[in-house]
């Protein structure tokens, strides 16, 4: 889902107002921040009819809560290791509705081997909203920063299943409800030094990648026919923008340096991660779809984007 | 504000989806989680509605959104350093709440030396929901579960100024507005050694005192007569009542044995702070108060409550 412009105003002035920050080596703009020491931390929201809705059971809202913070600790390299958990709840209270979020909830802390320490509850006038903190640790914290110029540059899993989820009810929704973020692959990507940089796809490639380009000071050239378009994305009018646009891919994309290549197949082939070459990082800034009929008329993303 | 009766539904319900936690030395249940290695968490949700209204600006918000969790921190023996934001808000953007939001957030993370390191921002269709996770470290964490029969029971500060300011805009409703836990105080009792049980009183200490008496298997004697009212207090129908059962003192609650009598009130003397000593922890289980003509007709707290 699109961002809401408003985010980075609010975002501005809170960082404006902000005291000097100790001990940070990763700040605000990251995935997930990391401090001295190695301690990485990260939060998401999830609020009721902006990030979910009747698509989703309660028990996979409590899922998503775990998966998306977990992606984001991943896409730094940092095993997630235990979660705050703030409860915001309509009354009077659906306990129907708790139970089976916190079922949900605690399937995905044990897939992901959390900890929930803690948290808060209360009630409210208004939707359901749910904070999650998780934290962990990162030996060597990959950034979105640290790509270059000439770097490959390779995607998780495939693109759009949880578009197509959302839009047609593709594949039972299956991603869109319950995420999967390929965590351990990233943490081990991370502890062999096999990449430059790398980011969690939560808002789609389209507006992701020209994030990590930007924070690299590169450009980058995708391939659009190298894409992973989920099946799911075929009965879509026009798959690669449903794969590209939409977000919620919760995959891994990472910059690499062609030496990496055939060390990063390996892991993947070990791990069971599909993993797919999709362009290469340029010298030259902005971020262009380039091959045989690409870029095509109508197809906005990317222009202005870097 | 009395707490609401849902809430311990909702806990107990994710308490008992949630898997095996690991590496957790003190659980949910205390002032904040404590884990292995001395990482300290805790998090408090301020919902528009229910934890503040018009009494409050933009600004107080801010301020006491680290305020109640660095208190939570300190009633742990923990110093504070670090706090990740989740910050939901109604739309259209009110840029102006933000900006105020953003300016007092600033002053109490400049206040108690936090860095503000990450967090998310969101949309919602209801009122303004601030999650504030806030971590530190304790060297020698002080649990709620530690007090002794025979223990002193010691009180920070004064009771009822936030009751006061709510029920008639005493004093300006500064503590309401601006609470200053005296969390450099907690975290010296700590490392020194002299609290057997901490806490900080955040429900009254009507509700917060049978708390720390339960978990330490005791109980209470408090006498009326020795607690620190707040000045502003003596315009309510009944001061004790207001000083003890409407909460938001931010004060900490101290069992400590009669040896550390002398040394306690010499580091209060140091640091700046009132300390009272208020009652005794007591074999015989449940909370009374005793004095005079206390307990009196029509006062109904502590019966039953322990």
């Amino acid at each position: 889902m699109p961002d809401d412009p408003g985010e980075s105003s609010v975002i501005a002035a809170i960082l404006r107002a902000r005291p000097a920050t100790r001990g940070v080596l990763v700040d605000v703009g990251d995935d997930a921040a990391v401090l001295a020491g190695g301690l990485v931390l990260t939060n998401d929201l999830l609020v009721e009819g902006v990030h979910f809705d009747e698509r989703l059971t309660p028990a996979d809202v409590g899922w998503k809560a775990v998966a998306v913070n977990v992606s984001d600790l991943g896409a730094m390299g940092a095993r997630p290791s235990w979660a705050v958990l703030g409860l915001s709840l309509p009354r009077p209270l659906d306990m129907a509705w708790v139970t089976a979020f916190a079922d949900g909830l605690g399937a995905a802390l044990a897939r992901w081997g959390l900890s929930l320490v803690g948290g808060d509850t209360t009630r409210s006038s208004g939707p359901v909203v749910v904070s999650l903190t998780v934290g962990g640790r990162a030996e060597r914290a990959v950034t979105r920063s640290g790509g270059r110029a000439g770097d490959e540059l390779w995607v998780t899993g495939t693109l759009g299943a949880a578009a197509a989820g959302f839009h047609r009810g593709a594949g039972d929704a299956a991603w869109l409800r319950r995420p999967e973020p390929p965590v351990a692959f990233g943490v081990a990507v991370a502890e062999a030094g096999l990449a430059h940089a790398m980011m969690d796809l939560s808002d789609g490639l389209a507006t992701d990648l020209p994030r990590l380009a930007e924070a690299s000071g590169v450009g980058a050239l995708l391939d659009p026919e190298a894409l992973p378009l989920d099946p799911s994305t075929s009965g879509a009018p026009d798959p690669v923008e449903e794969a590209l646009s939409w977000g919620e891919d919760y995959q891994l994309l990472l910059a690499a340096p062609p030496s990496a290549g055939a060390p990063l197949r390996a892991l993947a082939a070990e791990t069971g991660v599909r993993l797919s070459r999709v362009g290469r990082l340029t010298a030259e800034a902005g971020c262009r779809l380039s091959r045989g009929s690409w870029p095509r008329p109508g197809f906005s993303h990317f222009e202005g984007s870097a």
